[in-house]
């Protein structure tokens, strides 16, 4: 059990951000945190036969957080992963164009969830997890759409293959829940979580 | 009566932007259109007794668009407004810090509309409008809270006295429609209404 006063220290230090994602530091830098990113090393997988989305998402959170957080004692790491859930199936990010062309047309004109899960690590605990999702619903796309969307090569990179925060915004028609989640990082829920920590510190 | 061919003149040049908005050039330039400012010099009012918030956000958006328009000839212009409405109030800018703080102190714990109208205009005629809503929750500001945001300065410009897609990130809760709505422009929408605007052209 990590001492409150080790939480108090750490708080007082940048957050390490253990994400490679240029969304998720792009997020942190809005709303004006300072933080610092360090790549964790932990692999992510596409999930056990019968894991949900949500429990997919926080196991690789907690391990790129605490993977990062044994190498950096006394530091808060801060580990997420997102995924796209289509009815029972979970989307990562496609390895090839023509994954990514399939997945957009099996989010094509339909309601999809994003999931991301977030963990805080310190020295070899996890202090808190959520896990956090956004409804989305897409317009209906042509062909010819999902050809110019995947050309650009902005779907390469990204769950679900589609960007929000760049063209992808031209195809969700709306969305329920937080919008940053859909980009990679619920910060209005991490901003929480970071208080509930302080709280804890005498 | 602008004859089709004249619309199809206007959709092969750079579209022109009515709005001294940064925020919403930002919202054009991520989806990739080829676009050009020219700010308007219609001015906006708080609204007519009784009037409501999708009237009142069309009627700048067409007065933005025909301003800009009748200078442009030929050109495409898309005119926009946004404002925020809490029950049967509607919030604009703040013109002060101590109604920036009055208005946040409206919208804490509790639900919001934002509302935008968009225009477009070609020559002396309105060739499309529609207004659009997106519903937006905040969680529970503290009084120190509200005071540190508006110390910020990001309140000011911004209708609502809140910038999402900056700080603000960490105040919204959820929301149910479109984001880019709440950021002051709808862009899936406007692209839809640009595709309804191709398919007049023969």
């Amino acid at each position: 059990m990590t001492a409150a006063c080790d939480i108090g220290e750490a708080l007082r230090q940048p957050l390490i951000l253990a994400s490679a994602s240029p969304r998720r530091a792009e997020l942190l830098r809005q709303v004006g945190w300072e933080f610092e990113v360090v790549v964790s090393a932990a692999e992510e997988d596409g999930g056990a036969d019968g894991e949900q989305a949500s429990e997919l998402v926080l196991r690789h959170s907690r391990a790129k957080a605490l993977e990062v957080a044994a190498r950096l004692p006394g530091r808060l790491v801060l580990g997420a992963d997102t995924v796209v859930v289509r009815g029972t199936r979970i989307l990562g990010k496609p390895d090839t164009e023509d994954e990514a062309r399939e997945m957009l047309r099996a989010l094509s004109g339909a309601d999809h969830q994003v999931v991301t899960g977030v963990a805080f690590a310190l020295g070899g605990e996890v202090l808190a997890e959520d896990a956090v999702a956004t409804d989305v619903t897409f317009r209906e796309l042509a062909d010819a759409e999902i050809e110019a969307y995947v050309a650009t090569g902005e779907p390469m990179d990204k769950a679900g293959a589609y960007g929000i925060q760049e063209r992808g915004a031209l195809i969700v028609r709306r969305l329920r829940g937080c919008y940053f989640n859909v980009v990679g990082l619920p910060v209005a829920r991490v901003g929480e979580m970071l208080h509930e920590l302080d709280r804890r510190v005498p």
